[in-house]
């Protein structure tokens, strides 16, 4: 891409991040890195890891001259009692140790934003989904079971959350990004989907409804009915909404896994 | 002391904290060390090592089998604006670098209880004075430029703010320590006492008034008119107030003064 350098660093090394930033000196931050292991992430340790690191890398960022620097919370840092989550309303009582971990991190950078004067926002994903998505994730493991032809358990799916596909969550952190805009941003669809509209979505495109087993699993123990962000501080503010309609979202996912290796599937 | 033992530690190098709490094994953590430079604490950046260094620690104690932690968040975690501060009605929306930083370590630590089982409390202090203070802060500063004979100026002195002595926060702690109470708990006075009033009860007890120059100082800019305590969760649930009035704190605080070294005063 024109105009574009990349660099490599180990965010696990605070000097070497230190000496990168110090070499680059950049005026925007964007920092999504964590601890992404699939199945565990919501309860493991490794969460506590990442605050300070990440935090690092932030002084780092401020102190080789930095201006405005974006960090990824999650939907997570919510209760989940209410449903529908508002930037400055909904109570921030995670229900998870990735939860606490993201919410420790902000208040840091809250705090190295006023003592820096470094610009800080602070964007919080809901559901994700689309190419690129880890096998054992929902998406991706109902399209690449529905496309070996086989059966697909699911737990019954009435479970209303904020899905919205990975292409809409990356415009939302870019326009974040070049916006001064001050704060905590739900970068959400605000749209009530069903994980099994989600599900039947796909088994639709797909022609294959016969191998959805919908029902067959148990749903987990702690499962909150309603996970929805509220876009209006998003619309308001930075003139940002989701694009991406739930169909053309599957269909894009669907092309990608089809493209994919069939190691891979 | 009977059935006491001393440890020395250095926390800021987590190995040795680590080696400490795996040989002695304690089951009740009670973390109070903080960066406490006088003057510019409250804004100072190194308030941001202490978060990392704080959780390291509880880490260490959680892996060597502790059971219950104390650790002091401050009450610069809630939002002034309001006057009253309740642990679970008042925003912790901090003003300040030094309250950010002790919200950041309590979410973690939330984190920590959750992922390990650990029982946690999370004190928030209030206004302190009493024996052993800093010649810097305000009632040792009042005390010992009366007791040379020197004038003593302050600003208006109506800000009120929740004083406490020193013995009774350290009561609260303990009463905290002893309990198995989770969640953030204010040690706290509930009395709304104006600077004024602790000025002139020291200035009093000294039959000094005429030495003091109430006015003489502007008031910092930023100064909430009211920082006040609610007791209502301590009491309830813990069973604890404090018990040392203004004024046998006061002349507790002055004895101690007397007694000091030339030297310090």
């Amino acid at each position: 891409m024109d105009g574009v350098s990349w660099a490599q660093c180990d965010l696990r090394d605070p000097l070497a991040v230190r000496a990168l930033l110090e070499a680059k000196r950049p005026k925007t931050l964007m920092h999504l890195a964590w601890r992404a292991a699939y199945g565990g992430l919501w309860g493991s340790p490794e969460n506590f890891d990442w605050i300070p690191l990440s935090f690092s890398l932030a002084r780092a960022f401020a102190d080789a001259g930095g201006e405005r620097m974006v960090f990824c919370g999650s939907c997570a840092e919510y209760s989940w009692d209410g449903g529908l989550c508002t930037e400055d309303s909904t109570p921030l009582v995670p229900s998870t140790v990735y939860g606490w971990s993201k919410a420790s991190l902000h208040h840091a950078l809250q705090g190295l934003a006023m003592q820096t004067g470094v610009s800080l926002a602070w964007a919080r994903p809901f559901f994700i989904y689309g190419e690129g998505e880890h096998s054992s994730r929902l998406g991706a493991a109902v399209i690449e079971g529905l496309l070996r032809g086989e059966p697909v358990e699911t737990s019954h799916g009435l479970q209303i959350r904020d899905y919205m596909h990975v292409a809409d969550v990356a415009d939302g952190l870019a326009a974040l990004a070049g916006d001064p805009a001050l704060g905590d941003f739900n970068i959400a669809s605000g749209e009530a989907i069903r994980v099994l509209d989600l599900v039947t979505e796909i088994a639709k495109q797909l022609d294959r409804e016969d191998l959805l087993r919908v029902g067959a699993r148990p749903a987990p123990a702690f499962e909150p009915p309603v996970i929805l962000g509220d876009v209006t501080k998003a619309k308001e503010t930075l003139g940002w909404t989701r694009s991406i309609a739930l169909s053309e979202g599957v269909a894009r996912a669907i092309a990608w896994s089809k493209d994919a290796s069939p190691a891979a599937i």
